[in-house]
């Protein structure tokens, strides 16, 4: 398995690459400019060196990026580049799984979202490439410092929405290879709220009033569910 | 100080109440049926006795809650009653904060939010009760059950969304007596995010892929910001 990242020179881009290569899954990473892809790729590779068994990070263009993904395709661009990037994708991107982590923050305010039309980012990607391209939302709330610090583990939780569920766990699969906890948070329309979180932790971290920065969100849950199923007597599986 | 919950014998009401006493803060429940609201009223009372500096918990009818209420009237009615309940209010909440706990599940789907036309249950309480009387949307995600469950203490943050910053912040410094860490997610509108995430929690609970239930959220920053701001060099207030 390896993956794509379309718009993967940017901060949240280059800390997926590292991450991902980093447990062993080949990433090809697009960018419009294919000079930066490749020279973007050879600074994370070095900067990966000597980490045993961390896979290759390739540069491409955005479509031979995705040509490049057996299966599955992240975008992290700008929202201002969501729709006009994915329009020239569709053609490349049959028969492969969407994973979108754009975050539809208002132009100028990014304490606040604007969301489109059709509720929520990963909703108006779905519309764009159509029923035959599965669109998973994903790794909206992570920030990027927390990407890039390959010294800590990832500081969040990740909620994880779409409407095809075998292409969600799909996704859902591959997001544990970061070695962090993944939760299907139903179907795509539940994108409007984590989407909308990503706001709400960027106006912490900027407020003087909070002594933190980079926030992100976890699921807290102290009580467990009781071991068997009272209708099947099955064991339950964990995070399954 | 004291505080009104309109609709306090509904479970979520039940535990408020409860934290609330606990912290010395005198509560009147309000209920359409009065001898159910004084019921449940010495019913809670019963729970706190021998609780060293608790408050009295008094029933009342919902109107006579509201006027008993100094200046917070909390609403915790399901999301069915919101509106007839609200407009019942008007009259008697004028020059009073009222704190809006109410999600607006899908009826019938409490795995999913269907929202009001103004965007959330807390925008479409304050076209309601018009612009004189503050709304702050609040206690969304908190479980019931962790409500009630006086020997933990509330397992998850409160994210609170209002246009009124006066109003906001009287109410943030009143549920941080409950022993919670409260965040200022900014204007009412963040309530559409706010209000949303418990339906993602109630689909986590009921899952039998996910071990755990009666979750909540936590906001996670491991990283401080500096002790001084680079504008002015005061310390940061903590939480403030």
């Amino acid at each position: 398995m390896n993956v794509a990242i379309v718009g993967g020179t940017g901060p949240q881009g280059r800390g997926l690459a590292l991450r991902f290569a980093r447990a062993g899954i080949p990433v090809t990473i697009g960018s419009r400019t294919v000079d930066r892809s490749i020279k973007t790729a050879l600074e994370l590779t070095d900067r990966l060196a000597g980490k045993h068994g961390a896979a290759s990070i390739t540069g491409a263009s955005n479509i031979g990026a995705v040509a490049a993904a057996e299966r599955i395709v992240l975008l992290a661009v700008p929202y201002e580049a969501h729709e006009d990037v994915l329009k020239g994708l569709i053609p490349s991107i049959q028969g492969k799984i969407l994973v979108d982590i754009v975050v539809p923050l208002a132009p100028g305010n990014p304490r606040a979202v604007l969301m489109p039309s059709e509720g929520s980012a990963t909703e108006a990607a779905q519309g764009l490439v159509g029923p035959d391209v599965p669109v998973v939302g994903a790794l909206h709330n992570v920030s990027a410092h927390a990407l890039n610090d390959l010294d800590q583990p990832i500081n969040c939780d990740v909620l994880v929405a779409g409407n095809d569920s075998a292409a969600k766990h799909e996704v859902i699969k591959l997001l544990r290879l970061l070695e962090v906890d993944v939760y299907d948070a139903g179907p795509a329309a539940s994108a409007r709220c984590i989407e909308a979180i990503t706001p709400i932790l960027i106006r912490l971290n900027i407020s003087k009033a909070v002594p933190f920065t980079h926030a992100g969100i976890r699921i807290w849950a102290p009580l467990q569910k009781a071991k068997t199923s009272s209708k099947s007597g099955e064991p339950l599986a964990r995070y399954e």
